[in-house]
């Protein structure tokens, strides 16, 4: 199997290129428009590095060209944050992008494509239910507004072109070396913080439950969709959900699994505000029906594998 | 008040040039890639008319640069049919073109922009319930997939900019002068053709019942919702309905206006098929309770002034 990973030497990009190397995987092709290649450690000498920009149809021709793979990981583009505050490159990097890719899946006849959304997809105009994948998607941001895009283009592309398009939707993505801002990000801070010896502050209330993905989890919630069988792809894009601790439940198990922690509390309203109208449950029994996900850290062995990702790979998520 | 217009020639478009004329716009432009103002008739020496792509940002910001309007009525871009059969076209035109219109409107400190979806945001999906602006959104269509898009941005160029962004959906638009295929446009053609003493074969079951505006109320629709105090608009992007004949009714009613109209049935099976899964009762009572909205036309007027639409105007729909 030869696969194209675009985004990957980013936070979830390099656990796919970890989780396919260790799966033997034949040859890896990674596309970043960031040139550091930390995170993909000791990979970095036997994966082919293509650095580019998702914007440039001809950068993304060429490497598909060039790497022929089998399927495709699009998990690049630029996160939630970012795109907000800069929403003309996110225009080009998230929608363009997608774009590019499916395109260059069409031209050089790749096969498949895995592309990664979001539940910022599901923000307005919700009701009381949990969110599940007939939930209406109305994203508030720019960065969802992109997703829902790519995931529609996604489907259209299936359809009419037979690329076999299948995709995830992340809840809050939790691991080591985190450093994108983000309102729900309290979770991977409070652990690597504490672990390093400093004190921590969440900026929710204690009572507050978000629904994680430990990034272990995440990258093998994307290998196992790719290689499900292709009939029991029917939802097409799946909503996947893991634990989901309370801030003080996630406190409490950090401060005991890290003796002198220091975590604290003080609340900011205005984004406590936005988290209360758009924190929903996260119902994936669609993923789990069809192809059989399930998570296999809850919050214990999570946090337990991120302490010692932490002490054994320092160098990775410094 | 002056307006900017993009596919301003088209079916829909014409008619709202025509309705800001009426109601004393000081100055219209119309931006358009069609040369052809056949539609716009008597209009076409008095309104300012500007050649261009909405895929170039160039020509968009140019034309916005010119113009100086208050309201751009975005109304431009790529038809379903088309769209499906060239996508790649479709993306620069609709979504694209979405994109360089609000950032033109950004740049250029315009205040409004209305924009026009379609029923064909809706698609796949769809629960039993009547349609309306809660239902979830999951077009098949590339046009449908970019009019999402262009919906989901206009929020957030609302939120992020200021600008007055608000929509519709439009169902089946009636009127004189369709050309454009379409699976349920047998509604306009029937009423053409049998006023042109031609035989007429619809494709769908006679009992197929399908929700129409007509192009006047399509038009009036997007300069009443422009017109509507901004504190009155929550949902910011509205279905819209007009009436919902049976096949069977419809041509009893033009039997009935035209003598000796010959028209029968014969039925695409494919085509029933995708209808019979897509075509949903619309409720429109945001638009309703929100700004007041309500079509005029029923649907005898409807194929009354169509009627008379083709003998006073035959120029104008040849």
């Amino acid at each position: 199997m030869e696969a194209l990973i675009t985004g990957g030497t980013g936070l979830i990009g390099a656990e796919v290129v970890r989780t396919l190397a260790k799966r033997g995987a034949s040859k890896l092709t990674v596309f970043d428009i960031n040139d550091s290649t930390q995170r993909l450690d000791e990979l970095a000498t036997s994966v082919t590095i293509q650095q580019g920009d998702l914007g440039e149809s001809r950068q993304v021709l060429d490497v598909v060209r060039k790497s022929q793979p089998d399927v495709i990981y699009h998990l690049g583009g630029m996160l939630s944050l970012p795109s907000d505050n800069n929403p003309q490159a996110a225009f080009l990097a998230n929608a363009v992008g997608t774009y590019n890719v499916l395109e260059a899946a069409r031209i050089h006849g790749v096969s498949k494509v895995i592309f990664s959304s979001t539940i910022g997809t599901y923000c307005q105009d919700l009701d009381d239910r949990p969110i599940d994948d007939l939930t209406l998607q109305r994203p508030m941001l720019f960065y969802g507004a992109c997703k829902v895009f790519g995931e529609h283009m996604g489907m259209f592309y299936r359809r009419k072109y037979g690329i076999d398009f299948r995709g995830v939707r992340f809840p809050s993505i939790v691991g080591p070396g985190v450093r994108t801002p983000g309102s729900v990000q309290y979770t991977s801070h409070m652990i690597e913080e504490s672990a390093n010896g400093r004190h921590f502050t969440i900026w929710v209330r204690p009572e507050m439950r978000v629904t994680l993905l430990y990034v272990k989890d995440a990258a093998r919630a994307i290998v196992e969709l790719a290689e499900a069988p292709v009939e029991q792809i029917q939802m097409v894009n799946y909503v996947l959900a893991g634990p989901s601790p309370s801030a003080q439940e996630l406190a409490d198990l950090v401060e005991r699994k890290i003796p002198g922690a220091r975590i604290d509390f003080e609340i900011d309203q205005e984004i406590q505000a936005r988290l209360d109208k758009s924190i929903h449950p996260i119902d994936d029994r669609f993923a789990r029906d069809e192809w059989g996900w399930q998570p296999t850290y809850d919050l214990e062995a999570l946090v337990d594998d991120f302490l010692t990702e932490l002490s054994q790979h320092p160098q990775r998520y410094a």
